[in-house]
């Protein structure tokens, strides 16, 4: 079975065409079904192609002059977008020439543009940000929203926990990945009116969800590696992945300034630089790189804007994964089986309201 | 100047009475200015001051018999609280006979029997709960709410800005402290409608008030040392505070792994433990034990409940700090200075909403 075609926004991120185009080579390497759409300035993309024949080969180029800023704001790259990169990569997913998009732009923009574009799927009231986070267990972790809604209902949050666990499945290839909802305590007396709705909702849903689901969690528990899909709203997801980030490299360069305070420390850096490796490529952000905007009518993936050829590579081998798994045909079953009367519920306690 | 007596709940916390009077021991070795009230079980507390004739000296014992346990929902906890050595600490504290209240017990009943007792002072809405973190600069900082309110408005925001700075004043000697409040990017389009009034009054009272206000600040920059007060929800504080503290945690079990993982490494570890024993020393909690429920008529400090002597004596520093530099009085002089024009603008909103 071959694989849709990939377009990939080569203009986006920080670091220039060349490392998009590498990126998408090493990924290619790795699976040499990808075939690829390379959409952007024709001439920077051919010249970045000289070094990969290969990827060149399975490759159409799509030329385009404009270019998304990293400062723009969504409502003004929503206007301009027709003839970015950016939007001409979205264009193609809306458009059947490619099954999916990445992109190391502007995520505001990224996120309005493909919401505009390819809408929401049916049963999805509103997409949202998912990424993969380290953990001490065997596999990542996938948390969501992270950011795309600063507000969210309990019936966003449902809808959150099915996608997330649809993703997950990819991800980690449990059937029946372990979710929970992110609150400030266990115990279920504890959190806004939004988060008790949703453990209510999906505890009584459970056995027709392709999930575990047990509670809360709370944010000191993401990477022990315990579950598999942390729910929250985008304001406070946003708020736990940048503080799960800083902490690292704030640990990281506690670190640094330890084995440089003395010879001796710097002689057993020196020794024990397997031990440090090992932690560096564990916490290095490009290996779960790749954020993914699920609930649309196609996909559409986010590479950081500073990650390099190997991070670039890992979103695209990201966005394959959920392509061959079909990713939002399960989301769909999923919702099916949720069936409308669970999910109508807080629309009724909004009514009454 | 003697300095008030603090109450200390010998019993709350996981470690038992020992701990408590260990850490209140240790702090009074440091500083023998301190005077304490020891309440709780007092053949107890008898037999634990042994060790400690001097402690013992500037003491005096309040039994109780009833403790409030960690299980305790906070509203059970507030019916028996009046027998309780919790109750009768910060009962003390209403009373005059201490000036400052320090329990490991439970939070949430800490937090209710507190505000119930000692009411929240002129012109502070809710109380809130604030601890401090490390950094990588010369202090630390002080971050809050932490849970005690997990929705907050744009005036409840503003007043724990007011608190946090007078804290930051007392723990970091900043007289101008810098404070910024949490969001989800630095623009000021961004997050929530809460955040966004938030900081434009405290930006039109910039110039009143004993703090260096700079609009928003993200989640992965709370430990660069760039700031030394975030002002957020009870909800996203938490989460914070909690992600901050398991991501800390995640590393050093990392680096733990990545040390055993061969016989170099473990040689090199031996070698630079300098190293690691400083990493530790700084993410130890106990350095930074003691969190502050700031906004009530009186001061009541939660020491952690797994907290070792080092971290309660921390716990009582803290404590004796705010009651020498007069805290309250400061967030009083502050609120006055802020105005009442200012503080209002949110109420109208409300009014017109």
């Amino acid at each position: 079975m071959s694989l849709p075609r990939i377009a990939i926004d080569a203009m986006g991120g920080d670091e220039g065409v060349r490392v998009m185009i590498d990126g998408a080579a090493l990924a290619r390497r790795r699976h040499d079904r990808f075939k690829f759409l390379l959409v952007g300035d024709e001439t920077r993309i051919k010249s970045a192609l000289e070094s990969h024949p290969n990827l060149r080969a399975s490759s159409e180029i799509l030329h385009t002059e404009g270019v998304i800023s990293g400062e723009e704001k969504p409502s003004q790259a929503l206007r301009r977008a027709k003839g970015t990169s950016m939007g001409k990569a979205i264009e193609a997913v809306k458009l059947g020439h490619a099954g999916a998009a990445v992109s190391a732009g502007n995520t505001g923009a990224l996120m309005a543009i493909a919401k505009l574009s390819l809408r929401t799927m049916p049963g999805i009231d509103r997409p949202a940000l998912a990424a993969l986070l380290p953990t001490l267990g065997d596999n990542d972790v996938v948390m969501l929203d992270l950011g795309a809604n600063t507000e969210c209902d309990s019936r966003n949050l449902v809808q959150f926990a099915v996608m997330g666990a649809a993703y997950a499945r990819v991800a980690t290839g449990r059937e029946q990945p372990r979710v929970r909802l992110l609150n400030i305590g266990s115990e279920e007396i504890k959190g806004t009116d939004e988060v008790r709705d949703a453990v209510a909702i999906l505890r009584g849903a459970a056995s027709d969800l392709s999930m575990s689901f047990d509670g809360f969690t709370e944010a000191d528990k993401i990477c022990r590696g315990e579950v598999d899909v942390v729910v929250t709203d985008g304001f406070s997801g946003n708020v736990a992945l940048k503080a799960v980030e800083g902490t690292a490299r704030f640990v990281a360069d506690l670190l640094k300034r330890g084995f440089s305070s003395s010879l001796r420390s710097k002689i057993g850096f020196l020794i024990s630089r397997p031990a440090t490796e090992l932690l560096k490529h564990h916490l290095d952000p490009n290996n779960h790189n790749g954020a993914v905007f699920l609930g649309l009518n196609g996909i559409v993936v986010k590479s950081h804007g500073s990650a390099n050829a190997a991070g670039v590579a890992n979103a695209v081998a990201v966005t394959a994964r959920l392509l061959e798994e079909n990713v939002t045909e399960r989301i769909t079953a999923d919702l099916a089986r949720l069936g409308g009367s669970t999910l109508r519920m807080p629309r009724v306690q909004e009514e009454s309201a």
